[in-house]
């Protein structure tokens, strides 16, 4: 659950960082600015901020916002039978963004998850994303990413966005956000 | 045909406009440029500049730069049979970009299809899109598009692309670029 206030502190947030990167968005899209903590009330550790351009049945597109230091909790979207998960290309516009897949570990990887959390994250392959740089993932890939210290602005391209049939690693995540 | 000193000429001036808007591009991305004049040898007048950063099976998302007053030929992306066409969403990014298509002709329109070519501009329901703002095309929808008086960066956010399917109202046009 997300207070009002908190919504607000974070939409302002967000939408400054947008400036600051050139990025514009409409007042319409303003007001509806997805604030997401993923139902473990700790938004400033684990939590997004998202404005989604465009979702119809074959694409979307979205600007995730990101905190200093705050993390997109581990998760993979899933194939149905012959419909095919979410497929989804990161790309770095502001900031710097750590994402994890699965594979060798890094050594010495550059983020942790956040404490208290650390069972419920499993993929540990580092990569790092500056201005400009992407990297795709397929579906039922699993994947988590926490932004560096300044925080973080990536531009998402992908099939559908159904965010209610993604599978988190953590039980108590709740996907759709309460504000209340 | 577009010459090496014309391909030099537009890939500086799209990449100095995208570093003036924030976006940025990796060193290996402005070697692969796209300079496209469509086969009609006036690049200034019919002509696009495109960084592609991802197009998969699913999906495809590129920035589109135009020089002031250039403009991308009329076209729709077809459906055959049970393949369904490209759908695209365009969202300008910097500048002022004018989008034609299907329905009531708007009065007064704010632009015109290059002289010469304009008995292959047909549609003229005009969508002006400044910074934010966006329209999303779907298959076998006639469009063309012109940058406003300071150029252009639009993103497209699509399916994905298969730029030799396309279907464009002038027959003189070959849609894939030569340079030499």
């Amino acid at each position: 659950m997300i207070s009002p206030e908190q919504y607000k502190k974070a939409v302002q947030h967000a939408a400054g960082l947008l400036q600051k990167a050139g990025l514009v968005i409409t007042p319409e899209e303003r007001e509806r600015f997805e604030v997401a903590d993923f139902g473990l009330g700790e938004l400033e550790k684990t939590g997004l901020q998202i404005i989604t351009y465009v979702n119809t049945e074959r694409c979307c597109a979205k600007e995730i916002i990101m905190t200093p230091n705050q993390t997109c909790p581990e998760h993979r979207h899933p194939t149905f039978g012959q419909v095919l998960g979410k497929e989804e290309t990161f790309r770095c516009r502001w900031g710097t963004v750590y994402l994890y897949v699965p594979g060798d570990r890094t050594p010495s990887p550059v983020c942790r998850p956040p404490r208290g959390s650390e069972a419920y994250y499993t993929v540990f392959r580092e990569i790092c994303l500056k201005p400009g740089e992407q990297y795709t993932l397929f579906p039922d890939t699993l994947h988590w990413f926490q932004a560096g210290p300044e925080g973080s602005i990536v531009s998402e391209f992908s099939t559908r966005s159904t965010d209610d049939a993604d599978f988190f690693t953590d039980p108590r995540i709740k996907r759709m956000p309460e504000v209340g």
